[in-house]
Formats: structure tokens, C-alpha cells, sequence
């Protein structure tokens, strides 16, 4: 059984991941790191996968070191980051160093272990982008980076250094850029999440209409499925070549307001929107959208959840 | 007096740097940073400069932060980095965390000590742009950057972070890429000064003419003599644009063939070259030459020092 270990392991992303694995009879022997424990059981997913969690701090280089050398994983999904934009514009040098020192120790520790054919997936984001005009949408993969966060820094960074892991060291990793995603199990500090549960406070608190505090609504984002990502993940990680980086998106933009709309459309409610300035970020772009043409040339893949359908089910999770 | 830190005080750029602000009367507090005590004695520049030395690891954040709360520097001149591209082969991720780190220190140092008005030079190099072809000559700051080893993708991390901090959090930063530099004092682990010493070494065992190995002699390259580029560096400090990127650069190609020619022109022998292949540097572009027209534009710099001058000088320095 070929040996895949998970970072990140206990972020919504991962159970995704593994949910992936088991529905599609992919029999992987699964090692997950994380600083947390999961909030599920590893029982869930077994017999399907074999599976292990180890608490590991991958800034510890020792800690890593020693993991991958008696592992010696086949695939890493290394989905472990410090990815909060707002978290990063408050600690811009630890967002920095935590995410490619994280990354480097895995890397490095490949690279001391014979381990060159070890297959990563090392993932990226949209944010990455930074800067755009519309004249410039759909956002492709060759187009100039203009990072404007210390996060978006860091994942830049992160894709450079694996672009020449990959080049010059035969490394075998994978990149993406992943867009904003969603699907059950996501933290309600991110913005849908959070919509919505407003949206049900208002339901469950008897009204038929309400009003919930924003930021700019009138932004527009390529939302994509947290299922599509994993399975995008799953395919890269797979199949994706070597030292190239791809979008992961729907390929369309929605706004903010839209988002809401059909949300109060599935809960039953009438929701009105009341602009806080102190949610408005002020570098965000007004509109993001990437183009998926690579993924698809590369592995076939193309979003299949429809937008609605995964804000229904974010609904019902959330209802529960 | 104006106050200035100096990091990496003890290479050779540092020197020439204290030597520029001497002889143009420019008198500031120096406070010089380095791991290692520099080949000089301080009093060399005194009293024309205040002068003091710290052995200090700028890879220590609180080091880092306990000098410049205490000195309160109105400028930072940091040329302190792990600069071997050959190192950054061998070790690619601490050279990556070395440079990023020691970086972001120093800039979080004077973020968490309100000092956003000190101004900081941060230097680059060249190597950013990583494989371009001869048709994007000569390259310019706004051009798209595909670094090709750890070295240059931590110095575009650095960039990147750099502008990040200059554009949303007020910092006063400018930016350079520096071409290959090169003039008296410079190690003799550099390509220039081992060329020059090994053709002395023909004159001093009283030859008329001997064989050197080297690398790929072909490949061309944009000299700069250091003391045109400690005038930039001066210029750019006090007079260039926060977050905005310079090269420093002459503007001229010149092949590593035609510079042993001038070498054994002013030394007096004839000078043969033999290809070592372990010389060769496989990722190594073979041409790189840049654009000057920005900072000439900000600050009316452009190199002065013709490249036979430069030679001639170094070959005395180094005759001694």
C-alpha cells in the first residue's frame, strides 16, 4: 500500500481529502501531522485507508526530519500553512518564515532521505495574484505575480523555491493555486461560513427578515467546492507534472451579495446587508477570477459542484 | 548626526561604502553589524565618521531588536546576506530562511520600535531575473522574474516582502538588484579576483605566459565597479523612492574571455584558458545585462568607473 502522509492534517481540507480517498476505493496508508488533533475520529475512514496522526510541529526540522525517514512517504499532501491574510498583516515576519521554513523542512528532509521521488503537492493561492485589472481576467498561471500581503509573499515564495526543487533538484512537486474554496466542515471565521451562520441566527431566532453587518459585498470571487479542490488535490498529486503550478478554480466570478442572496434564498429568510467599514480590507481586489485550462489540459479535471448546491449543503451542515 | 547601521560591515562592499562617505565629507554615527570583526581598524575612518562595531547575529530577532531599540537608527544600509549562489545549491533552505530572516528581523525590529521613518536599502541582485533570453535585453526592474536557484528566489522573497512593507505598513525601503560588482579587497573565492591572481601568479614564478582553467569564459556579464555601486547605494538611501526597485548595473556586456584578455594586458603575460567542465555551472545564463535608465531617472546615478580602471586597480591592490 503506497504511504501518503497529510500536514495540515486537521483542517476542513483534509477530511475532504480523505472522505475523497474512501468514496472512490483509493487504498492509501495515511499519516497525518498536524500541531492539533482532529476534531474526528481516525476510525471514520478505516478500514478503507490505514491510518496514523502523529501532533508533529513542522517547524521543528529535527521533528520532521525523523518523521520522514522512518515513514519514508510515497505522497505528501502538505496542506499545513499559516494561511489567515488578516494574520498575516498583523505578524508579517512569522506568516512569512512559518510557511516556507514549514515547507523547506519537509522538502529538505526529502532531499536527506533519498526521497526525490516522493510525489508533494505543495499548495498555493490566488492571492498570489495580488494586484490585477480586469483587462488582465481570467487569471492565468504564466502571468506576472504582484503579492501584496505577507501571506501572498509567502506562497509566492514557497512556489519559487519548489519551482527550483523541482528544476534543478528532481524533486517531484506539484503546485497550485488554490482559489477561495468552501464546503462543510469550513471554520466559521471565513466569510461564507459566516454569512451563513448569521443568515440561520436570523431563521432560528423566529424572524422571516434580517439585517447582517459586511464588508464589501459588491466583491467578486471564483468560489469553488472544497470537494473539486480535494479531488483536484488528489489528481495533481497523481498525475500533475513536475514544477508546474496550477489554478484550481470554477473558472466564473460571483459577488459577495450574490452569495448572500442565494443563501437567504435556501435558509427562507429576507436578508439585508449593512456595510462595516472595519470589514473592509482595504488592498482586497474588487474582482478575482482564474481560468482552469491548464488543470483540465494536464488532468481533466473541471469543477462539477454547482455553487448553490454547496451553499445547500453548507446550510444543512451548519444546521445541524 | 544622522545615524546609520551597517549589516554584513565586514565585506568588502561595507569598506568601500565607509570610504565614499569620507571622501565626500559626509559625516554620519556609524554603528557597523557583522558576525565577524572586519579586516580593518575603525580608526581608519575616524573621526570624519563616528564610528562603532557590534559582532551580532542578525539571525538572533531579539539580538536584532535589542541594538536598534537602543541606537535608533535613522538609516539601515543592509548588505548583511548569504550571498553564494553555489552555497544556496548545496544548502538550499538555509540559505533561503538566512536571507529572509535576517531580513525581516531588522524590519520588525524598527516596525515594533516605531522607527518607520528609518530608511533601509535592501540589496538584490541580478540573479532575480533568473533564464531570460537575449531579446528581453536589457533587462528592466519591471520585467517578470523567474529566479533559478535558492540564492535568487530568497533575494525575490526579500523583494517581494520588502515592497509589502514599504507600500502597507509606511516603511522606507528602496530596493536594489545589483549586477556582478567587483574592485579592490574583493575575495579571491570571486570569479574577477581569481582570475587576477592566478595570472600575477604567472608573472610573479617569472613567466611571460601560462594557462589558467576556467569555466564557460563566453558567457557575458554587466561589471560594475563596487565604488560606483556604493555611490548608488548612498543615492538610493537618501534620495530613492520607498518600495521601488533599482538595478544597479554599468549597462555594457562583457564576456569573462575578453576581461582575462585586460587582466593579462595590464599584468603583462599571455594568458591561455583551458575549460575545467567542473567550472561550468549548468543553469548559468550566458548573457545578463541590464538597464540603468531608472535610477538615472531618480537620481541621476550611472556608473563612472571604466571596467579597464577597475581591472588596473584591483590588479595593484592585489600586486602588494
Amino acid at each position: 500500500m503506497k504511504k501518503m502522509i497529510i500536514t495540515g492534517f486537521s483542517g476542513f481540507v483534509s477530511r475532504h481529502f480523505l472522505n475523497y480517498l474512501v468514496e472512490n476505493n483509493l487504498e492509501y496508508d495515511v499519516l497525518g501531522l498536524d500541531v492539533n488533533p482532529p476534531k474526528f475520529e481516525l476510525s471514520e475512514y478505516e478500514p478503507a485507508l490505514k491510518m496514523d496522526f502523529k501532533i508533529a510541529n513542522l517547524l521543528d526540522k529535527e521533528v520532521v526530519e525523523d518523521i520522514i525517514k522512518e515513514y519514508r512517504p510515497d505522497y505528501i499532501l502538505h496542506l499545513a500553512s499559516f494561511s489567515s491574510v488578516a494574520y498575516s498583516w498583523q505578524h508579517p515576519a512569522d506568516c512569512f518564515t512559518n510557511n516556507t521554513n514549514i515547507f523547506l523542512n519537509v522538502t529538505e528532509a526529502l532531499r536527506n532521505n533519498n526521497l526525490l521521488e516522493c510525489r508533494v503537492l505543495s499548495v498555493g493561492s490566488s492571492e498570489e495574484y495580488g494586484n490585477v485589472t480586469k483587462e488582465q481576467l481570467p487569471l492565468r498561471e504564466d502571468m506576472q505575480l504582484f503579492p501584496v500581503s505577507p501571506y501572498a509573499v509567502a506562497r509566492v515564495a514557497q512556489e519559487n523555491m519548489a519551482k527550483v526543487l523541482a528544476d534543478s533538484f528532481d524533486m517531484n512537486i506539484m503546485l497550485t493555486r488554490s482559489f477561495n474554496h468552501m464546503g462543510p466542515f469550513q471554520d466559521e471565521r471565513f466569510v461564507i461560513p459566516s454569512f451563513i451562520r448569521r443568515i440561520l441566527d436570523i431563521r432560528d431566532a423566529g424572524k422571516t427578515a434580517g439585517e447582517i453587518e459586511t464588508g464589501d459585498t459588491t466583491i467578486i470571487r471564483d468560489f469553488v467546492d472544497v470537494r473539486d479542490v480535494v479531488r483536484a488535490y488528489y489528481k495533481l498529486l497523481t498525475e500533475g507534472k513536475s514544477g508546474e503550478v496550477y489554478n484550481i478554480c470554477r473558472g466564473q466570478g460571483v459577488a459577495l451579495s450574490e452569495v448572500i442572496d442565494i443563501i437567504a434564498d435556501i435558509v427562507g429568510v429576507e436578508v439585508s446587508t449593512r456595510v462595516n467599514p472595519d470589514f473592509v480590507r482595504p488592498g482586497d481586489n474588487q474582482i478575482i477570477i482564474g481560468s482552469y485550462d491548464k488543470i483540465q489540459a494536464d488532468t481533466g479535471w473541471e469543477s462539477e459542484i454547482p455553487l448553490r448546491q454547496t451553499l445547500e449543503d453548507m446550510v444543512a451542515h451548519m444546521s445541524k
